[in-house]
């Protein structure tokens, strides 16, 4: 009796952790994201690029087809958006966090840019996944 | 001497076994993908929704926002797609398939239906999970 108190004890404590691993993955992708809307509405796209997995393999898909790497991933940013005027104040609405499996959590989103020149928005889905202990996002489709 | 060759040969063959692994993952998904076309454009939307997850955790987000669970996203397709003239001939083009980690990819890819009320295409993002053996797409964005 007393093994099996134990048991389901070790299986409560177990399965709390698991979940509040999730919770707090969940958290630090969340603030991750928060920092690139602060970054982003500071004209700071670099920053807002920290988010990304620096890598050749980074995937970046919108309607000009897929992008490679992170590189010229920031430069077409910076290309798109030359100037605040036309980068803005960015808003995320986040729609949907959810696990795919240890290690990677896919986001559904909407943003939204407040500009002089004219608001523009949109929706999008990322891919963050785990590099080196820290979350970094791998693939992007943006539309 | 003898144990570096080993060893060299057992990197070898390890570093191929998982390269054809992740080829191998990759012609699974993609004739997922085929079958996908194959039942859409025979008006076979239960036969096409084949590829997805059959469960109230799939995620489909689109212009409408996100849609849960397979029932939904079947039914949404129904409505949106009433008649063959409406859902037409399905082909897709794969702008690139990733491994995500062991067990799950991403693939980036455009959608053209040629239609009797008119063509429609967009692109989308889609993530496959291995779930008790089999690829099955857990999120998809459409747009």
């Amino acid at each position: 009796m007393k093994k099996l108190i134990l048991l389901f004890a070790s299986i409560f404590v177990l399965s709390s952790c698991s979940t509040s691993t999730e919770e707090q993955d969940k958290k630090d992708i969340l603030a991750i994201m928060d920092m690139q809307q602060i970054a982003w509405s500071k004209y700071d796209l670099d920053g807002f690029m920290q988010g990304y997995w620096k890598s050749d393999s980074l995937k970046f898909y919108g309607g000009n087809g897929v992008t490679l790497g992170w590189e010229k991933t920031l430069s077409n940013y910076k290309k798109s958006y030359p100037t605040p005027d036309y980068s803005g104040i960015l808003k995320f609405k986040i729609n949907d966090i959810s696990k795919i499996n240890d290690g990677a959590y896919f986001v559904m989103g909407a943003y939204h840019l407040t500009r002089n020149v004219g608001d523009a928005k949109g929706i999008f889905m990322i891919i963050f996944k785990k590099i080196e202990g820290e979350w970094k996002i791998i693939a992007d489709t943006s539309s």
